[in-house]
Order: structure tokens, then sequence, then C-alpha cells
């Protein structure tokens, strides 16, 4: 989509509602909805029968609108949508919202005519956004062409939001209010015939108004774009932080069944996330306070946290949640613990997380005094305030001003820290009417809701800080890789082990000394070159030779051999084979089995999975995915995310794994993927083992798109 | 604690408030709270200058008092407690609070004078709840003898609260209203001086106010006593719900300084709630809302649970999160989708988890329609229904009325279910004051706060209540346990493998074949007698024996038989060992190796560990607990519990286990350890090698206490 006419759409001066009817709720909250948050331009109303509509003129005919309207809002019946955008492009409208459903949602009838809108939109230059999607709510310019009743107030803030479930938007919205974060614009994308999610995204990622996007994502349907615009929100320093749904088998049906588009594996989602900087939660609560942190804090420091309480409990939760979520809680320094040790009761006991004790209600001052000592701990970089806002308005005036001057002392003490003060609620209730009211008295930071969500809020953003700090120090521009490789392979023919493995030696995977032999005495001469034991292995494009008779383990001496390729020769010639005889290659019997495949996603493309090989992948499914191409940091960061990566370390007797080596090698295995493109279906180097320093392939598999 | 003494001290008729005064905020928030919520017995103050205080006259001395007080709440300074607490029971006052803090928690000294205090208390038999805790709230029988300010509502329900932590109380009472969740009795523990976690938890167990306990834990002292009453709690359907915290490291260290009592290993305390049916939270909210949920619900009839929505970003969440949590979502019967199919819009896709569409607008009763027909599906157990009660009064009478009906609709639908149903808000937003007064009016059932939680919620008390069913169906009372086992072991020594194997052996433990030798012939005579290949291990009390040297494995005849013999005893014979020989037992090298040990748990006595052996132990440290004694079943449970448990079946080529011939060999090593009790520090059979149906110990070892 053009970027401009994005903007356009989003950015509309004069706006008609096309099919307005006061029989409407739709067309009647979009009329509120705009008269009622501050949109200072022309609204008209088109109804065919012209009359009164929601208490003003309706025209009855697009053509009799006045000039100057740039986007028509489109509430007509779904057979009639396509007449009223070719009336509209006519009369020079550019930008169009159709909340009409019935189009490709409904089946291949809704998604002939939802070609067809698109069709005429494209030849007539105008943007679409849905059909079967609500509008959108620019809080931050005060444009409000949204068909569900906006519950006040309306708060304007940084974040963005984009959302492709409609119903949700509401929720959305409501407990933004109830935590005080104001938006910059919501997008209800619905069918995203024109304008995609990724439109919608980049316009964000860009708008001066958006300093953090919330998406609520059921799929993903440019992927490449996706990845595009998520490093280009990272390079920014926008965090996006995405409920993406399809976890679950369940989900993901229902995805697909919504939105007709391929899905793809969620763990590859997940790494693709977790490669571009994108934030992965779980719960919409978590969305919203997390793009809302961040939004007042920008990146996080570090991860050292310090918790400043009244409440031993507090304490007790948040470093049990802390701990979760791989946040650290050092020890306060010496000077600190003597700073505090002032202040604070004899029966507290001064450490991080710190309860300041029940002694806050007669020294009211106490958490703040607290505060600006911690503050000062050079070993903190971040600080945790456990405090809420104030909930029922006092009845009587006093009580109302000594709240508002409690709120601004702490306020006060926050705004003078040095480091970020992340506020936290106990549990998770609104901030009311009178919290909010007291809040922008004093200028009170947002403030978390309960321990729990703090926690996991927390953990994310400090995650996101540290992975946008890496980020910054790579050099700007995509990174040189090589050109694509030229090969000579049959499209869908399975290359397996002595072919895969002479090609991949050629460019650069460490494969194991091996060697082709075509009869019992070369087998043996190599055996000899080689030095015992050996391996023999059929050379034949067989999959699964052991179950067919076809490697001979632990050879130890010529006749062993000699033997052993007549056997294996014979094996894949009663297997109906085409056999170029035997490869022999040593025996190798000690070290950590690693697999490293790369798979084609049908969503997001070439993927490289490592794991450690045998029981680990069968029975822990204890794999990391990457989108390629990667480079040396970002595969180190693969193996160390492995559940069993403690055996790097060598565990039970094993040797410590040169990490550094293995990543040099996995990453020579993905170059040649990535060199291969659009031909490969699928690359496995199973095992890969790795003894020390020595890591070498021993087995490959290569299938061919 | 005498029980008639707990129920005293929970129900006094007459109040004295000792150390009553103006300037203290605990003074007139205690007798404020007296006097606002229903209090109908006299409150008397006490004051050594007399006068007026809040507003009545003081008596100067405890002596003054009319007769019948029989609860004390004590708030003069710590050094003055003792003295209070005779002239109380002077008076013959029974039961006494004790708000007053600086004691055991402060250090030695403060120990001290609790101690005399306690020493008092037992010798004129009057209970003490406290020191340094604020009281109780026994909202049932309108009861608020508490030292902080109660904000209203107080409501009342069925939800009994105990918290080891007074800060947190205030919290926990605020999202309990927020959540429109009433209780029955809330308890601030203190100091448990006298009256413990234990006793209050009893008390609630047989209380017929409280339907389900909520639990904030920092240490559990008498960990058997915690036992047995949550066993009866279990066996009297009432859930108790637990945030236990001590997770970490951090807040293991922290609570250990609060409470000075033993903490034990946290992994213990979930193994033992898992098998006495505690639920176990991680968040507050949690707490609140799973016993809220179970308070209304009881026992849920199962797990297969029918989502029904009118959004389909919140069906897909809620399918992300059920999976999760263990749940699943059924497909529905054919009827069902027929008759959804019959009231649905035709756009709507009729699948579990349902969206009824955003058509409910129109037809508002969409919801409670499909509502009603889902609960007519054989398939399932437990309906989800997402909706929230309004949160806005609307300022025209006629929309308040039709939010009122709308509401009544609904609550009808779900009372007019066959099954139960959970009503689920889309976020954890407040239940608001209009809210409240809708879901009074119209009997609207308890709304759970946002599908996140939901999803958490109900997998707690779906698990609850599948636990709560199985041990129904377990025989009453205790199961026969075989009689202590007598044993001739020096205390502190250990027993390696030749002794403790025929130890155990003798005690139907199967432990392989195995025979001491003496001379190289006997074990040459062993090994014939017992089949090659066997191994050779060093008999002698020495830990570690492959490190000195002391095992020899594979051994394929008589020549290495003997000269391992030789070698392993002379291994012993450096090492300084008393030697009696060495052990002859087959040589097995297939099949799944297990670990089974029983250690002793500094807090809560014997436990068993079982795990897979080798890397899974080392690396993932992939063990199940569960406290001795244990059954078949949990054994059953524990083994499958094992994230490596798909090796059970026969992953990678190696056999199916027979998993109740496994379970059958750990119940017997349990049995003994169990018989042992207090004699025994730790028992280790590593490997107990499993193949197929044949089970194993190939080594032991015993320390003793």
């Amino acid at each position: 989509m053009i970027e401009h006419q994005v903007a356009g759409l989003f950015n509309p001066r004069a706006i008609a509602l096309i099919g307005a009817t006061d029989k409407s709720l739709w067309s009647a909250s979009t009329y509120a909805n705009l008269m009622s948050y501050g949109f200072t331009g022309p609204v008209h109303l088109v109804n065919p029968k012209g009359g009164t509509v929601h208490g003003t003129q309706a025209y009855p005919t697009i053509g009799d609108l006045p000039d100057g309207v740039d986007l028509a809002f489109v509430m007509v019946p779904t057979h009639a949508v396509l007449g009223v955008l070719e009336q509209a492009a006519d009369k020079g409208i550019t930008s169009a919202i159709v909340l009409t459903a019935g189009f490709a949602e409904v089946g291949a009838e809704g998604a002939r005519l939802e070609a067809e809108i698109v069709a005429l939109a494209r030849r007539r230059r105008m943007v679409i956004l849905g059909p079967n999607g609500n509008g959108f709510i620019n809080a931050a310019r005060s444009i409000t062409p949204y068909g569900i009743g906006i519950v006040p107030p309306l708060l304007r803030g940084p974040v963005g939001i984009v959302l492709q479930s409609g119903a949700l938007a509401s929720y959305v919205l409501g407990f933004a209010r109830a935590r005080n974060i104001g938006i910059s614009l919501m997008v209800s994308m619905g069918n995203e015939a024109m304008i995609g999610l990724t439109d919608a995204v980049r316009y964000l990622v860009r708008d001066p108004d958006t300093k953090v996007l919330a998406l609520f994502i059921e799929s993903i349907r440019d992927p490449a774009e996706f990845v595009a615009i998520a490093r280009e929100a990272l390079a920014a320093g926008k965090p996006i932080v995405a409920l993406k749904v399809g976890r679950s088998q369940k989900s993901e049906s229902i995805a697909k069944a919504h939105t007709g588009s391929l899905v793809g594996d969620d763990n590859v989602v997940d790494a693709v996330f977790r490669q571009c900087g994108v934030i992965r939660v779980d719960a919409l609560e978590d969305l919203v306070m997390t793009a809302g942190l961040l939004a007042r804090t920008g990146p996080l420091p570090g991860k050292r946290i310090a918790f400043v309480t009244a409440s031993g409990g507090t304490c007790e939760i948040a470093a049990d949640r802390a701990d979760d979520e791989r946040l650290e809680i050092p020890d306060f320094a010496p000077a600190t613990v003597e700073r505090l040790t002032r202040i604070l009761p004899s029966f507290a006991t001064v450490q991080n997380p710190l309860d300041v004790t029940g002694y806050v209600l007669v020294n009211t001052n106490l958490l703040s005094e607290a505060l600006t000592i911690v503050d000062a701990d050079p070993g903190v970089d971040i600080i945790v305030l456990a405090t809420d806002l104030p909930r029922e308005q006092p009845a009587d005036e006093a009580t109302a001003t000594s709240d508002i001057d409690l709120a601004r002392g702490t306020a006060e003490a926050i705004a003078a820290c040095t480091k970020p003060v992340v506020v936290m609620g106990t549990t998770l209730t609104d901030i009311t009417a009178w919290g909010r009211h007291v809040a922008e008295a004093v200028d009170f930071p947002g403030v978390l809701g309960g321990i729990h969500h703090t926690a996991t809020v927390l953990g994310r953003a400090v995650a996101w800080s540290d992975h946008w700090r890496k980020a910054r120090n790579v050099p700007a521009g995509p990174a040189e890789l090589p050109p694509p490789l030229e090969v000579d392979a049959v499209p869908g023919s399975t290359w397996t082990e002595h072919r895969a493995a002479t090609f991949l030696a050629a460019h650069g995977v460490p494969m194991v000394d091996q060697q082709l032999a075509s009869s019992a005495e070369e087998a043996v001469a190599a055996a000899e070159r080689i030095g015992y034991p050996v391996v023999v292995k059929l050379a034949a494009d067989v999959a699964h030779k052991s179950d067919i008779g076809g490697v001979a383990l632990g050879l130890a001496g010529p006749d062993a051999v000699a033997q052993a390729f007549a056997a294996v020769t014979h094996a894949g010639e009663r297997a109906g084979a085409t056999v170029h005889g035997a490869v022999v290659q040593p025996m190798r019997d000690s070290g950590v089995e690693l697999l490293v495949g790369v798979i084609r996603d049908p969503a997001w493309g070439l993927v490289l999975a490592v794991g450690l090989g045998g029981l680990w992948v069968e029975v822990l499914q204890d794999t990391a995915l990457r989108l390629l191409p990667v480079d040396h940091q970002e595969v180190l960061a693969a193996l160390r995310e492995l559940r069993g990566a403690k055996l790097f370390d060598g565990a039970r007797g094993t040797e410590k794994v040169d990490l550094d080596a293995v990543a040099a090698t996995v990453v020579a295995i993905a170059t040649v993927a990535h060199r291969l493109g659009d031909r490969l279906e699928s690359l496995e180097i199973n095992p890969l083992l790795v003894h020390g320093a020595r890591t070498e392939a021993l087995d490959a598999l290569i299938n061919w798109r």
C-alpha cells in the first residue's frame, strides 16, 4: 500500500457516513463518536431517503455531497458496497472504511465480491480499510470514525493499537482506560482486503504520536513485510508488543478459519518475534500494560531490580515472580544499607526487596525517602515502588487535599530519581476516576496493576530493552551475504549422505572424513587411510538405511570392512535402490550429538532448527528456531536457549564444548541453506557431533523443492 | 490449641480495647471497625488516664471493666503487654489479640518476652492471636476487632482467609471487594506465638460459614498438622487455595528471616500441596478468584469446557490459555451444532469455542440462547460464558432498567443451566458499585476477571475437583501400614551396596542377583552361576567406588573376574577402607534407568523422589516428589509427571515399560523407608533398571540418621 494513502486514510479532513440511519446502532454510534471526541471537520450523512438522520439533514446521494470529503464510512448492505465505492470515487473521495460484513469471511461468493471492490479501489486509486471492520480511533488527532460507541473518557497518549478482532477493541480500550493509559491511534483491521496489518503497523512505527505499538494478531499475511517493519521499529526504538494467538492447535484452526491465510508453526512465530524484538505476551492485560510501561520509560537500562515496598508479603511474592521472569534482585550496596538503616525503624530488615514496614502509616514519607536512597545505589538499574493511586474520592475536602499532597510527594520523589521507577499496585484493580484526577493533578506516573502482572511486564520490557541495545551495536544495513548457490538437483528429489555430504563439504561445512568406495578393496583401502574402527554405509539415495541393513558400525579390521561392504551394498540392491557403492568413515562414539536442520515453514520460509540429538529431540522436543539468515550471535543465543544447554558445559564427564566452534559450523550450514533459497525444501545434519573443540557433521540429508 | 478456645477467640460477645487512645491510628481504626460493621456486643475502652477516648468514656484499668468481656484487644507498649495480659486473666478474659510489635520478629530479647506472654497465657488458660498481628474480621458474625480501617462495603460471603502478612490483608480484601466476593472470616496471623496457621485453618475447615479457604503462607511451622488438616478439608470438600511464597531463593531467605522457622525445599511444598489437594497459585488475584469460583460452584464435574462468547478474538485467546492449563475444548455434538446453526447468523462459525458474532448487538438474547443450547451438549462439563456486569450507572432511568433487565435475562439463563456456568469478563477490571448493585438485584453469579486469569483459575479448580473425586473413592481412614522396622545400624553411618542391597532385598525390594565373594575363586564361582558378562564391585562402605577403581564392568570370563576381584579389593585397601571382598552381579546394559530416592526434608520429613537417571537428573533435574507414605496410584502419578515420561512408552527403540511393575517396586522401596521412620536419613536406589516388565535395583545406598 502506498504510504501516503494510508496516512490519508487515518487523517481525513471531512467524513461522509454512507448508509446513515437512525435504525442502525452502528450508524448512531459512529456519528456520536465523531461528534463527541473533537473531530473538527464536517461530517455528512447519506441516506437514499434524505430527511433527518441523527438530528441532522442527510443527503440522498453521494453525488449530492459537498466537495472536499476524503473519507467515506460505508454501512450499506453488502450488495450495495461496490456501487457506493464507485460513486465515492466519482466524487473524489480517496479513502473508505467498509463496516459492512458478508465478504471473504463468509465464503467464496463473499470473497469474489471482496475481490471486486479491491479491483475497483485499485483502479480508482482509493484505499479501503475493512470490510467487516469497525474503523479507527485516531485519538491523537481527534478523528474517530468508529462503528461502536466509545466509552468516555477517550484518553490520548502514546500507545498505538492494531487489532485483528473487532470485538476485542472495546475491551482493550476499556482496560487501557482502567489503567489510565492513553492511545494515539487504534485500528480495527477487518478483512484486510487492501490495508493489511503491516500497513497499519508501518504507519504507527513512523507516526510521531506513537511511541509503542500494541497488536492483537490472528494471522500475519505478509511475513517478510512484517519482519522488515518489526526490524525498522526496533531500530527506531519503538517497541512492538503483540498478543499473537494460535499457540494451541484449537486456536490455530480458528484463526485459519477466520482469515483463510497460512498460519505457520507457532514455534516459528515465537522465534521470529524474538529475533525481531517483538515482545510476545499471552494476556490482554499484559499487552496494554507492557505498552504503557515502555511508552513512559523508553528502553530500560538493565535487569537489576530494587523493590521498595511497605509489605513483607509483597517483597516475597515479588521475589518469586522476578525469579520467574529472569530479573535480578541484587543486594544493596553497604552505603545504601547504612543510609536505609538510619531512616527505618529498628525492627525493619534492610534488604532488597525492601519492606519499610507498617511504620509508613506513621511516617507517610517513608517510602519516598527510601526510594531516594535506593536510587543512589550503583548496583540497581530499575526501582519498583509498591504504591497505588487513591481509589475513592474522600467526602471531605481536607482528606482529599491530603490524598493529593501525599501523591504529589511521591510523584516528586519519583521525578527526582535518576533511574526508571516503575510504580506497582499490589493487585490489579482499576485506576478510578478519582485516581485519574489525582494522577493528573500531580503528574503521577503510570501504575502497573498488581505484583503478578508487573513481574511479567517488567520481564518483557527488560528483555526488549536488552535486545534493542544489542541491535544498536550491530552496524546498520543488511549484512553482506554470499550470492545464491547454483546447484544441479532434480526438483523434489532427495540427496542422502554421500552426495549431500560432498556438496556441503564443498561449501564450508565440516563433514566427517569419508570416502566413497565402489568395491570391497577400495573400502578397505579407505579404512586403512582413515584408521580403524570405521563405519561402512550404503551409498544410495535411500532414507533410513539402518532399517534395511545398510549401515555397519565399529568395524575394527580389513576383513570386517570387506564383509560389511558386501553386506550393505547387497542390502541396497535388495531394497531396489541404485547403489553407488559404500561410504567409509571413521567410527565416532563420544561427544555431544546435535541436530541442525533447516526447514521451510509455509508462512515464514526457511527456518533454522538446532537441538540436542537423540532423546532430547525425540522425548523433549528441545529445539531452538531462527529465521534465516542468522549470524554468529544469533546462533549462540539459540544454542544457549536449549533446555539441555548444560551439556555444553561438560555435564556427566563429557568434555566442555567449544560453543563458538559449534556456532561457526551452524552458521556455515545455515548460510548454505540461505544461499540455496527457493530451491531448498529442507536440509538436515543429524548428528553434528561435538567433542570439545572438534565439530563434525556425521550425516546429511537434503530435500529439494 | 484447644479447639473451643480458638472458636471463643473468633466469637467474642464483649470486647475491650486495651491502650485505646485518640492519638493512635490503630486504636481509632479498631474502634471504628467495631462500630461500623454491626458488632452488637459492648466495646469497652481502657486508658490509664480514663477520660473520653473515641468519643466515649474510657476505664482507667482493666479491673474497672464490667464483667463479661471475653476478648482483650491489646495495643499497649511492648513492655506493658505481659502485665496487661495478667490483669486481663484476673478479670476472666479468655482471649487476646496482641497488636503490639517488638517481640520475636525483632530478635532474641523480643523472643524471650514473647515466650513469657505465652507461658502466662498457658498458665491462665488464655489464647493469644499475634503478637504483631492486626486481629481478625469475622464478617459472617459481624465481629471486626481489626487494627486497620476496613474500606466499605465489607462483603459477607463464603471465603475464609488466613494471611501470614499483615500488610497484604487490605489488598486482598480490596481485591475481593473489586470482584464482589464476600468473606466469612479473615485472620491476620502475626507472630503465631500461640494460635498458629493450622489452628486458624482448622477453625475455618470446620466453620459452617466458610466454604473455601484462601491462604497466604510464608512458612508452615507444623507440617504434620498442616497435612492432617488439609486432608480433612479435602475429605470435607472444602478447597484450600494457597499462595505460598518461597519458590525463589530470595523469597525463601526473606521468609526465613521473617518467621525464623524452617522453610523446607519448595519442591517438596509443591508435592505436598498436590498430594493433599491444596491448590497452589502464584498471584493474589488468582488466590481470591479461585476461592470465589469454587465457593460458588463447588467441585466441578470435569475438564471439558465449552466457551460461549461474542468475539472470535476471545475464543482464540481462551483456546490458547485453556491448552496451557490442560483444559479440553471438545467439539460440539452434531445436535448442538444443528441447534446453534438455527439461531446464529449465517456468517457465524459454529464451533467450540463459540463466537455468536457481533449480531449480539442486534439480538441481545443471543448469548443466553446459545448458552441454553450448549448446556444440553452431553460432551461438555463446564460452560464459560464471556460476559460482564455493566460498569457505569446510566444517567437515565430507562437505560438503567434495560441494563438490569439484560443482566436478569442472563442470570436466569445461567440459573436454568444444568451444568456449572463460569462467567468471564474479557479483561480484569473492577466490578463497580453499579455492577455490584445490578448483580444483587438479579442474583447474577460471580464474574471472573479476564480471559487470562479465568483460564488459570479454572485449570486449578478443575484439577482440585478431580483430586477431590479420586480422594472420595479411597476407603476412609488411614491405610494399614506395616509396623516399624527394627534395624541394627550405627547412627550417622552409611550402608553401601551389598549391605544395603541385602537389607532391602530382605524387605521386598527386587535387587539384582548378586553375591558377596571373599576370594577370587568365590567371585568366579558366583560369576559362573550368574552367567557372563558380570560386574565386580568392591564391597566396602565407600561412596563413589568407580572413582577409586572399585568397579569392573563387562567381565566376560573367569580370568577377567579373578583379575577384577584382585584389582577392586586392592583399590579398596589403597583407599584405606575395611574391605569385605567384592560383589558379583550380572552386567546389564539396556533398559530405562530410574533413580528412586527417599530424602529427609528438614520441614516435611521423609520424601520420595523418583526420576529418570543419568542426564535426566543431572541436566534437567527431572524428578517428582511425594511425601511418605505413598500408595500405588500416587507413585504412578509421580512417574507420569516426569518430563521424560514418554520414555516409558518405548521411545527410541527401548521396550515399553510395565509402569505398574515399576510403581510396585517404588512402593516397596518407599514402604521400607517409611517403616524405618526416624532412623533413616536417606535411601537411594540408583539405578533402578527397567526393561519391559523386569524391574531391578542395581545399586543402593542408605544413610542412617
